[in-house]
């Protein structure tokens, strides 16, 4: 089968899902972009991935095209490509003439174990331009996450100059430490559409939420339950930390996993 | 006439220089550049251009297709496309099988009242990551020098969080005060290659040469001859910065631009 892609509303070939290397907007990666889930032909949570898209656009002045009417073009992919489970992708360049695109591929999930064991995560310093916009200004989680596959971990945590861990390269991060969850404050972070449900998920648990990043020194320390969650992810409990192991109740990560990914029914 | 470009060594159409938005490497803007300036058919300081190319990747852990013969891709372009002068860019998108292209546009080049009545510039606050690189990861330059055009200037200054001008979004800068020629150390900034001619150029005309970047509070206070390089713009005065008007000495500007100019036929 042939896969499809949309572009500006046109169902077309994936392999013509393309941009010239010529345009300034391309150069400069300038757009934004959305990773969304579809689960039995519905996209999860569309609502606050398109509102977090407008937001990220409107931080950098990217306008989007006007008659974009999401919901119809990525029902005409889901039909045209029979889709039933999958990763979709929402891009737009910005410019005069706004170019957005809809891709997808199999649905990005993880092995059990990755849950039942927790993954191996690396640390690197660096802080994201525009922490709450999600953009094509990637170099920096690129490179993250390179390091980290070299070092056979599965995601890379930034530190910022002051040493606290703000999130992952793919994700948001959390501690759970005596009955509370320490995670970075909104400002500092993107504003995982998955996020809103762990801190909902969180509350449920009776965790006192406390928006502080966590220090990388205190971590290695004093331990506490870390976990990662992304749209593909939901909530992934972590086992090793640059190379050391670090204890996790990975029961707990799994109870706000659960809730998480039963929302997404909703 | 339809224009040419090069990919990977093949001479192709312009329109065909396209990368796939579904690649991980073009959707993290994964690649390095250079804009060369083909003057009479000749590359200016290409072998100094392929260095930074080299250092740039090099610096990201970017591997350059192995059987790049840079020269004789930009001859081929040059004699397809019947090339005089022009503005040429190489760009290299990294990944498994990186893929270069080579495409041109008119020579860039500026109105003589450019260089006799100089030139206004903004100041931007914000840090390049990986000053050194010559890479995508351009969205901060990119909306630096869109605040820079709204406000009808030429060129935005990168400000960084102790106050200092490092550089422009696609230029060095300078100030000439008491026989003095202030620029940001090197490793604080792209080392342009205009900027190497520059510096020597301003040893030749009895300036020392200070390794400090300029406090903007300092320039603003103080004044002194601010200048612009770059490959496109050789030495270009700065006579207005954030809507004020600064003086400035456009005759040893002038003087620093002849060199730089008469160099690059060596």
């Amino acid at each position: 089968m042939s896969k499809h892609a949309i572009r500006n509303g046109q169902l077309i070939a994936e392999d013509e899902a393309l941009v010239p290397v010529t345009s300034r907007e391309v150069q400069s990666a300038f757009y934004v972009y959305e990773a969304l889930r579809v689960i039995a032909r519905h996209v999860v949570h569309l609502p606050d991935h398109l509102r977090r898209l407008e937001s990220s656009a409107a931080q950098i002045g990217l306008k989007l095209p006007e008659a974009a009417n999401w919901q119809s073009w990525i029902d005409a992919l889901v039909e045209a490509d029979g889709l039933v489970d999958a990763t979709m992708r929402i891009c737009v360049y910005g410019g005069r003439e706004p170019l957005a695109f809809i891709t997808w591929q199999e649905l990005l999930s993880y092995p059990d174990s990755y849950y039942s064991d927790g993954v191996a995560v690396t640390s690197y310093t660096g802080e994201r331009f525009l922490p709450q916009c999600k953009t094509g200004n990637l170099l920096l989680s690129y490179l993250a996450l390179e390091d980290a596959h070299r070092q056979g971990a599965f995601e890379a945590l930034l530190v910022d100059r002051r040493g606290r861990i703000t999130e992952g390269t793919r994700s948001n991060f959390y501690v759970i430490k005596d009955g509370r969850l320490y995670t970075a404050p909104d400002e500092d972070v993107l504003s995982g559409v998955t996020r809103i449900s762990v801190l909902r998920a969180a509350s449920q648990l009776g965790l006192e939420v406390v928006y502080e990043a966590p220090l990388l020194d205190d971590v290695r320390r004093c331990g506490g339950t870390m976990f990662l969650s992304s749209t593909s992810m939901g909530a992934m409990p972590v086992t090793r930390l640059d190379g050391q192991l670090v204890p996790c109740d990975t029961a707990l990560t799994a109870s706000i996993c659960s809730l998480v990914r039963a929302w997404e029914a909703d």
